[in-house]
């Protein structure tokens, strides 16, 4: 069996959003697929460990963002390797309240978005699969939605220990790069040869010539929280 | 509410199979993830109307071959636009019977493949949506997985009116482009501008120009078939 076989699996990048009690939570999540067209209903699979999973149990409902290519890491980083029992994840995000659940909708880097009621749940050891009733969805933006293989291989992004598609990754096998660095906190990889153009930061440069104001993009853990890949 | 909204999710192009008192059977499906990783399942949602829908549900078992980026319109059309009580789909397919579930595997045309039992089915209207625990896994090529935005955009290619993702299409929006021609029996379009490479037709053939020999790279219907977009 190997399972590298199984990130052969292509997805978007998605925020899953939803509310309990007056509050708002969201994470990121690349397991959503469209189940019926008439009527419109779509599946997610979401870990029972994260605070979206209780959201979404408690108030039935959850809306899906789809991302573009061209949303920030920072931006998935704040929804996708932060939990919402810490922080509010929804501060200083452009975002509306859905006329129809309630659920946030984020606004910027959304190409569409979907507002669902949830008509079924299945429990599935770690996860549970939602399946939602489309009850409002729209276009948001003309931009190419972000391919989860976009995401690893263009962003350089890295999967939560919480996802369905994490693997664990053997960073032995990654001597003889000794200029690249991993952040210690979310896995996010700095690698010299692409840098980090969201942030300013061109292809070519090295760790050490980062500025020391330079946080890694994904969990914004500082510079010290870094440690070379040997 | 806008439904092309939902057109937005990203997906691959897989052939899942299965088989059924010494039967095979497999067909064309975008709708595959991954649920949980320890262990391995994976969730697909397959319509009811589909013969593959009735052989997983006797049987248990289904396999999922992820169709590489090089797979021509031949086979997905005898996967996605023909029925198992018609034919003998696996015909003429390189295949290997799997000593874990007895389900067939396409050998050409996969980048890799997953093996998998049914460990709950879940009733959604129309379709089913199935989880499978993997039982065995492997890559079989290095090329890059067909994404189904892929299939659409560079290989012309239509969804068949039982896939989740099928939605009507007003053809008198295609006004104007009077070159096109479709299939009357799969809703592929010939567009002039784009040939039909997989079968030695160039960009820039008018419809007219075509062999008479040639037929419809989806559903194998010959050219009488077709009508103008008008």
């Amino acid at each position: 069996m190997n399972k590298k076989a199984i990130q052969k699996i292509s997805y978007g990048v998605y925020i899953i959003s939803s509310k309990s009690n007056g509050k708002l939570n969201g994470q990121i999540a690349n397991t959503v697929f469209q189940i019926t067209s008439e009527p419109p209903t779509v599946a997610i699979s979401i870990n029972k460990a994260n605070l979206t999973h209780d959201y979404i149990l408690k108030s039935k409902v959850f809306s899906v963002s789809v991302l573009s290519k061209s949303a920030p890491m920072g931006l998935i980083g704040q929804f996708g390797f932060k939990s919402g029992r810490d922080m509010d994840k929804f501060q200083g995000i452009n975002y509306k309240i859905s006329n129809n659940t309630g659920a946030p909708i984020i606004l910027d880097n959304t190409v569409s978005y979907l507002d669902c009621e949830v008509i079924s749940a299945q429990d599935v050891v770690t996860h549970t699969v939602f399946i939602g009733k489309i009850v409002d969805c729209d276009i948001l933006s003309n931009e190419e939605p972000m391919s989860y293989a976009y995401y690893h291989e263009v962003k350089g992004g890295k999967s939560p220990k919480t996802a369905p598609t994490y693997i664990h990754e053997d960073k032995t096998k990654e001597q003889g790069k000794s200029e690249k660095y991993s952040c210690k906190v979310c896995g996010y990889v700095y690698d010299p040869e692409k840098g980090n153009p969201d942030n300013g930061i061109k292809p070519g440069t090295a760790f050490e010539e980062l500025p020391d104001t330079w946080v890694c993009p994904i969990c914004g853990a500082p510079k010290g929280e870094f440690e070379k890949i040997s």
